[in-house]
C-alpha cells in the first residue's frame, strides 16, 4: 500500500509486490531530489502521461516526473525505495498493450527531457540518444548522415527509442532488418536498485558472459529503466518501391509471398483487409489504389535495384494474376507515390483508434501462417458475427493484428469482457501452434493473463526471479508483464 | 567436495558452488540412467574430452557421458543434482578460453550424438539442429537448399552448433552478417534444474516478456544445456570475391578499411601480419600472395555484383596504393583462388596452436581501434621485445587475436604467468577505452579472473544471481566466466 500525492489516491494494492504502507508525502519526496518544473501534478497531465494508445484503464498517476539525465533517474529510484511508492517508465505513450499506463497512483517517469541526439559516428555506424529521442527524428539523424535508422512504423512521429527498446519494437521493416533488437549496440539503464549499468558500451563483439542489453531490451520496464542507447545505422536502401495487390481470397496472401520472395528480396510484405482500406479511405483521407475492391490486400516492398529488377517483380505479378490469386495491381513510379500506397497500411491503426479496437497481436512461423489465418478465421465468424473486424499485419514476419472495433451501443467494459472470453480461443490456437500472443506489442496489462499461453509456467517463474533482482523493492512497473492471477 | 569415479580423483574442491560431501559411485549412478555405450571412462576417452583447444589445464574428467536426446540430457543433470557431482557441457572442444575444459573430476557431457540436420524449411528459412551438428554440415545444409549459414571460422568443420551459440561465435563474416547471436530463431535446453524450456520456437516476432533466448546465447554452459536449436538461413552472397593487400604499417589498416568501405559493402575485412604469413607458408603449406613482403596484411571480401563493382573496387586499391597504406594487391578470379587466399587468414590459429599460444581476444568500437591498436603494441613492444607475436583479427569489427608463442624453454605455468601479468596492462588499456577482454572467445577459464574489466561489479553479481536461479546447486561448468577470486 502506498501513499498517493492526491488526496484521491490514499492507499493503492499492488498486484504482487508487497509495498510497505507509508505516510510520507510524495510530491514533496519527489521536490527534493528534482527541481519543482520536473514534477507536474496537474490534472491534465496525469491523464496524458497515465496512459498510452490502449484506452481500457483510467489514467491515475501521483505525479509526473520529468528527469534531464541519467543521475535524475537515480535520484528518482533511490527516492521511490526509500519513500515505498511505485514508478512507471513512459516514453512515447504510443503502446498497445497499456505497458505504460500508470492507474493505481504511480509515479510516472516521463523521458520527454532525456531527447539528445548525437552526431553520427561514421566509421562504427552508430549513433547514442536519449531515451526520449523521437524515432523519427533519430531516422532523420542517420538519413542526414546518408546512413539508415531501419526500425519504422506507424507511430514513429511520436514513439520514443526508450520505448522502442522496452517493448523490442517491431514494425513494417522486420523481414529485411528484424526488431529494435537487432540495432541496439550499447544501453545505458538504471536498475530498480538504483544502480547504473553500461551494457555493451556499443560494441560489435563482445562475448563476456552473459548479455544484459538483450535482457533489458523487451523487459517493458519491470527491470529498470532505459537512460541512453547506441543504435546501429546502416546503409539506406536503393530505390524503395512498392506494389500494392488486390488479392482474391485470404489463403492467396501466402502463395503471392512465396512467388515474389523468389524474385527479389522484400524490404516489407503487409496484408490488410477491405474493411481497413474503406476506413482509411473514409477517416483519413487516403485514395485507393485501384478502383477494384478485393477482399484483402498485399503490399510489397523492394530495391529497385536496376531495371531488371522491374521486369522480374512485373512477370511474378504477372503469374500470380494468372493463377487467380492477384485480381489488380499497382506499383509506385515515384517516392511520393511510394508514400501515398504506404498510408494505405500506416494509417490504419490510428484511423481505427476511435472504435477503442481490442488488438490481437499474434505470429506464428511463416510456414504455419494459412493455419493461423484459418484458425482465426473461424473463431472471428463464429463469435463476431455482426462486429467489425478489421485484418491486418505484417505477414512476411507471420504476424498478424486482429482488430475488432467497439461496437457503438456496448460499454468498454461489456466489450473488453467478450473480446477476452474470444481471446482464449485464438490463444489456444496460437499455443497448438507454438505461436506467440503477443508478436510486437509485448505483454503490459492487456495480455499478462495471457502469457501462459506463449511461454511456460517455468520461464515466468523465472522471469519473476530475475526481476526480483533488479528489482528487489517491485518499484518498478508494477502489474505489468506478469498476471497477478 | 565430489568423489570421482575414478581413484585419481577423489576430492574437488569447487571454486564457488558449495556441493555437499558425497560418497556415491558417480559412474553406478550414470549407468542406470544411460546404457553403458553413453558412459565412456577409459584414459584416453577423459583426455579427449576433458580439454578444448586451449592446452593451460590438464584434462581430469570423471566420466564422459553421450545422451541421444534432451531427455537424457534431463536424466543426466537430475542424477547430477541427486548425486551432486559437476558437469561439463562439451561440444567440439575447439575453444579459446577453457570453457568446455574438465580439470577437476566433473563429467563432461558430450553433444556428439544430438547431431541431427533437419531439413531446411524454405518459406521459413530455418532449419532445426541437434547440439552435436557440425557446423559445417549445417552450411552444407543450407547451401544444398540454396541458401546460407552465415557463421563462419577456421574451426568450422569440427565446431559444433552447440558450442557455438554456447559462446555466441563470431568469425569472418561478423562485419556483414553479425554474430552466432542473430541467427538463433529457437533454442531448446535444459536448465541445470532439470527443466526444458522451449525458447522462441523459431518464431520471428514474439514480445512476450524476457527473451530467455538471448540469456542462454552466450552463457558458455552456466545455466544450461543448449540441446536443440532452430537456425535462421539467408540467401547466398553472390560471386564472394577475395582481395589481399600487403599494407606499409600498421595504421595504414583503418584508412583502407574507410576507403574500400565506402566503395562497396563487406563481407570481412580480416588483418593478419608477416609473422602470420611466414608461419602458415612454413608450416601450412599455403603460398604467399605476392612476392612482397610487408609487415601487416588485409584480407577483403565483397560481393561482386556486376562488373562495375570491380571497376569501383580497383580504382579505391589504387589510390590506397596512391596514398601509401597499400604495397602490392591481388584480386582472386575465381571460387579456387578466393579460397586458397583465405588460407593465408583461416589456417593462422590452427597452425600456431603448435606453440601453445596465449590468446588475447580483445575489442574496442571500430573508431578506436586505432588508439586500441597503439596500447596493445607498446605495451607488446616493452614487455615481449624478444618473443614472436603474432598479430590477426577481424578488424572490421574491432576485434583483434594477439597471439603470444610461447618460447621453447620455457615451462607452460611460467609463460601463463608472465602473460597473465602484461594482460593486465593491455586489459587497463581496453577498461580506458571501453572495449571488451574477450571479444568472441567468451570468459572460460582464462578470462574469468580479467571480467571486471568490462563487466561491473554489479553486473557480475546479477550474472551471479541469475546463475542460481537456473542452476541452483551450482552443478554446471563451475569454475567458468566468474573468479574465485
Amino acid at each position: 500500500m502506498v501513499r498517493g500525492a492526491n488526496d484521491n489516491i490514499t492507499t493503492i494494492a499492488f498486484t504482487e509486490f508487497s509495498v510497505a504502507a507509508s505516510s510520507i508525502d510524495i510530491t514533496q519526496e519527489l521536490t527534493q531530489v528534482l527541481t519543482p518544473e520536473q514534477v507536474m501534478l496537474d490534472p491534465s497531465s496525469l491523464e496524458t502521461y497515465g496512459q498510452d494508445w490502449t484506452r481500457f484503464t483510467s489514467p491515475a498517476p501521483s505525479a509526473v516526473v520529468f528527469p534531464r539525465d541519467t543521475a535524475d533517474v537515480v535520484a528518482i529510484v533511490e527516492c521511490a525505495r526509500r519513500c515505498e511508492f511505485a514508478l512507471v517508465p513512459s516514453g512515447g505513450r504510443t503502446g498497445l498493450s497499456g505497458g505504460a499506463c500508470a492507474a493505481n497512483g504511480e509515479v510516472v517517469v516521463s523521458m520527454d527531457k532525456l531527447n539528445t541526439i548525437s552526431t553520427v559516428n561514421l566509421t562504427d555506424r552508430t549513433l547514442t540518444v536519449g531515451a526520449g529521442a523521437i524515432t523519427q527524428n533519430v531516422q532523420q539523424a542517420a538519413s542526414d548522415a546518408g546512413l539508415f535508422y531501419p526500425v519504422d512504423f506507424a507511430s514513429s512521429g511520436s514513439s520514443q527509442i526508450g520505448g522502442n527498446i522496452a517493448t523490442n519494437a517491431g514494425g513494417i521493416n522486420v523481414i529485411r532488418y528484424g526488431m529494435t533488437r537487432e540495432w541496439v549496440a550499447g544501453l545505458t539503464v538504471v536498475t530498480g536498485k538504483g544502480e547504473i549499468l553500461e551494457l555493451n558500451k556499443g560494441l560489435m563483439k563482445n562475448n563476456t558472459g552473459l548479455d544484459f542489453r538483450h535482457l533489458f531490451i523487451g523487459s517493458e520496464g519491470i527491470l529498470g529503466f532505459i537512460t541512453e542507447a547506441t543504435l546501429k545505422l546502416t546503409a539506406p536502401p536503393k530505390d524503395p518501391t512498392v506494389l500494392v495487390l488486390g488479392l482474391s481470397d485470404m489463403r492467396a496472401i501466402m502463395s503471392v509471398l512465396d512467388r515474389v520472395q523468389s524474385t527479389t528480396p522484400l524490404l516489407a510484405y503487409e496484408f490488410f483487409s477491405e474493411l481497413a482500406v474503406s476506413k482509411v479511405v473514409e477517416h483519413a483521407g487516403v485514395t485507393r489504389p485501384f478502383e477494384t475492391q478485393t477482399p484483402f490486400y498485399a503490399l510489397v516492398e523492394f530495391e529497385r535495384e536496376n531495371e531488371t529488377t522491374d521486369a522480374h517483380v512485373f512477370e511474378a505479378v504477372q503469374q500470380c494474376m494468372e493463377a487467380g490469386w492477384v485480381v489488380d495491381a499497382v506499383m509506385s513510379q515515384s517516392v511520393a507515390q511510394a508514400r501515398a500506397l504506404w498510408r494505405l497500411r500506416e494509417d490504419i491503426s490510428e484511423t481505427i483508434s476511435q472504435w477503442t479496437p481490442y488488438k490481437n497481436d499474434i505470429s506464428s512461423t511463416v510456414s504455419k501462417v494459412p493455419q493461423l489465418l484459418s484458425a482465426v478465421d473461424a473463431v472471428v465468424h463464429q463469435n463476431y458475427p455482426d462486429w467489425e473486424v478489421v485484418w491486418y499485419g505484417h505477414i512476411g514476419d507471420g504476424n498478424l493484428h486482429l482488430n475488432i472495433l467497439k461496437p457503438e451501443n456496448l460499454l468498454i467494459e461489456d466489450f473488453k469482457a467478450r473480446c477476452n472470453d474470444v481471446s482464449t480461443d485464438i490463444f489456444e490456437a496460437i499455443k497448438t501452434l507454438g505461436g506467440s500472443v503477443s508478436a510486437e506489442h509485448g505483454v503490459g496489462t492487456l495480455k499478462a493473463p495471457y502469457l501462459n499461453y506463449t511461454k511456460s509456467e517455468s520461464e515466468i517463474d523465472a522471469m519473476r526471479a530475475i526481476k526480483s533482482i533488479f528489482d528487489p523493492d517491485g518499484i518498478l512497473n508494477p502489474g505489468k508483464v506478469f498476471s497477478s492471477g
